[in-house]
């Protein structure tokens, strides 16, 4: 179970994230592209201390709303959003050749994310924009109880799925992250984010927040760096997982 | 000698250029990659239109400048514009990927390029950064009657060189373009445009403004497509071009 | 009846409109502030040519978003959406100071304006905006069968309202605007045009796609000003207005 | 002798500066206008806090480069920027009309600084920007030795000058900054800061770094507020002053 984390999310002189101390712990840098965080400097930066670390390199495109750190919802075309994806993805592919290493996947950030989960023209845009780069880079998803949907029309264009689960989100019956702003919904204490780290990795599910165990295959563990005790909780996972293994 | 042309430069809604006009009297199409000018839709539709009449693309990269359209010198040091050189080849090559076609070559754009003639510190950012995307992927500098600094700079990073001139324009016993606020600094009369286009392509050489006989050595020739005028201008010179070759 | 006709929407290079072609006929201009279109220079270059035809001016502000010209929804907050507002109207009443002429409304630009007339919390950040700014200044919304819902609301902020109407758009029973990609929902001829205008004018009312009198009391009449067609009805209509009265 | 601190660095997410720390100790808030920093919402915010601690409010415009922050020189025209002072002065003015504060002053940011005092043409397109907002809006100069040359300028326009003078910055003979890059430019112990801060306040003077004394009568003292040593300096200037009045 590979843990994925956000990177290179500072823009000109603001800092964010804490990136050489996460980039030891993690398998996967999900590095931001410029529209809705980064620069090419902190993209050069960013790739060059992946590489560091022998950790692959994702593109995490977002909408173009720097102000708003692409999490805001917009309304684009399907088209428009093949083209952005298409452009972020290049742009960080030319880093990754300047570093004589792949770019490894594809993660869409923000409401981009959100938008692929719950609207299908949207995730055909992005698939589109995806294998129109190459073939056989994968696409990170959101991990649910059903993925046929996605996998049938990720499989028109040839593009793998890489499926993702949270350690620190409590999630509901339908296998759906409950809402943040219910109590509870976001997982505070480390022993409950490890126990569900654990509970994804060995077993593939997790507990819902009615006490039902959820189904959930899971390629990839999402986890933060933005401050030291996510770190901690990065370091305290993987040091649970390699003991689950032995 | 190959004619090369700025195109792709609309941005959003905003129409500049007659491309779809231009396109096919042209061989090289340096095409705008996001920061003075042109959007990802647009740069897509632009590569598909290059493709459509096998005409070569160049990227076209410029300092992160819209509202200005890369026209105003900004003091960036080397390291950043080497890597926002990289992220906007990086970008437009993944346009040419989609249609399965290679990137030809790059030529900056506006302030971006007077500041690599003039300043060797930029040359030298540029060609790194060009270097870092791929090997032999030539870089365009506007010839001067003695290349031999810039040759010599570019073989250090194995960057090839390609020359342009300018047909419209006058130029000075040093080689260089006349200052464009003196009078006779830019050609209007078509006659006088073809025939110094001729007189690059069949002698390498210009008559400037004293009336000297001036060497300069060109690979290809710049033509502009803004209005109806200079794209009428195109269709003269190709046809000199090929009269003169019989 | 006044006409009010979005303005300034140039962009840097990039042109847009035919603003020194439309300003002598209509009223009042509803002038962009660098948000979805213009910049500094044309803010100021648009105030200057509104005051020489003693037109009114007003502030058009837009979300943060040039590349679709503020015409594509973002899920923005109420307070990002009052501040934003209050951004665009100081930046733009900074140019009527110059010219010593006063700022004479707000009118909300593209999905900005569709957002407050369907999101009550959009027009309630709106009217907070405005209010924030200086007492009675008026905000432009779209005419409705009734208006009293939004009225209410406005006179909470003290805030005046102006309703607008379109002489271009055919109107459901509803008295909203019938689907632009239904048939006949953008009026061509422009004898339709002068009608409607008119009907509006004399009568405060409109005829529906299926034939029926909608009452619609409006204060201003939204014009185009982007070709030489547009222009012409607008000239029609004032003139037809002109007889009208007498 | 008032304190003149920048604020309002932040943008989006992205935190810059400390400002809630800072407000309570200085008397003038240099707010950034969104061109180089901050955004509507930070600027909404900041002018309120400015309020709270009864911090006069002025306006920080900078050349329109977010990714530099404003510290890279751009070759603008004099028309750009007296117009995007204009701009960014209005925006800000918008917060403090909301507030009902008045705009105290404005003070350039950054590389727009620079060119100010060291390029005539951009110094009198500033003054022509801030006259344009009102008469009687001072605008923040570096002291020099003799300020007689830019006194004159400015008295064309009637824009009052307020001249600043850095504590922790070592100056030339001729009432320059030394170079950043020379030892001792910076000084980094806090006794020196205060005592040049004392120095400038009681004698309007400052040691320079051949040891000769060098008058420099300052209205202002910038400081920094980026960290919390050097926030603990700007209490030990405001108590030293103190204390020398005494």
């Amino acid at each position: 179970m590979k843990l994925n984390c956000d990177m290179g999310e500072s823009f000109g002189l603001w800092q964010l994230g804490m990136d050489t101390a996460v980039m030891p712990h993690i398998d996967m840098a999900n590095i931001a592209c410029g529209f809705h965080a980064s620069d090419p400097l902190i993209m050069q930066q960013t790739v060059t201390l992946a590489k560091q670390y022998n950790v692959a390199v994702g593109a995490h495109p977002g909408y173009p709303d720097l102000v708003g750190f692409g999490r805001r919802h917009m309304r684009c075309t399907p088209d428009e959003i093949q083209a952005l994806v298409l452009y972020q993805v290049g742009a960080l592919a030319a880093f990754c050749q300047q570093q004589h290493i792949p770019l490894s996947y594809v993660k869409p950030h923000g409401a981009l994310y959100n938008d692929m989960m719950q609207d299908e023209p949207v995730l055909t845009a992005i698939l589109k924009g995806v294998a129109a780069f190459s073939t056989n880079l994968p696409l990170v998803l959101m991990a649910q109880t059903d993925n046929s949907r996605s996998e049938a029309l990720a499989s028109q264009f040839d593009v793998p799925l890489l499926f993702e689960a949270f350690a620190d989100r409590c999630y509901t019956d339908a296998g759906l992250l409950q809402d943040r702003l219910q109590a509870g919904a976001v997982f505070t204490q480390q022993s409950q984010i490890v126990n569900q780290a654990i509970q994804l990795a060995k077993h593939g599910c997790v507990t819902s927040n009615t006490g039902k165990r959820i189904k959930l295959q899971a390629d990839t563990l999402c986890v933060h760096g933005d401050n030291a005790q996510s770190i901690d909780a990065i370091a305290q996972i993987k040091s649970a997982m390699s003991l689950s293994k032995g």
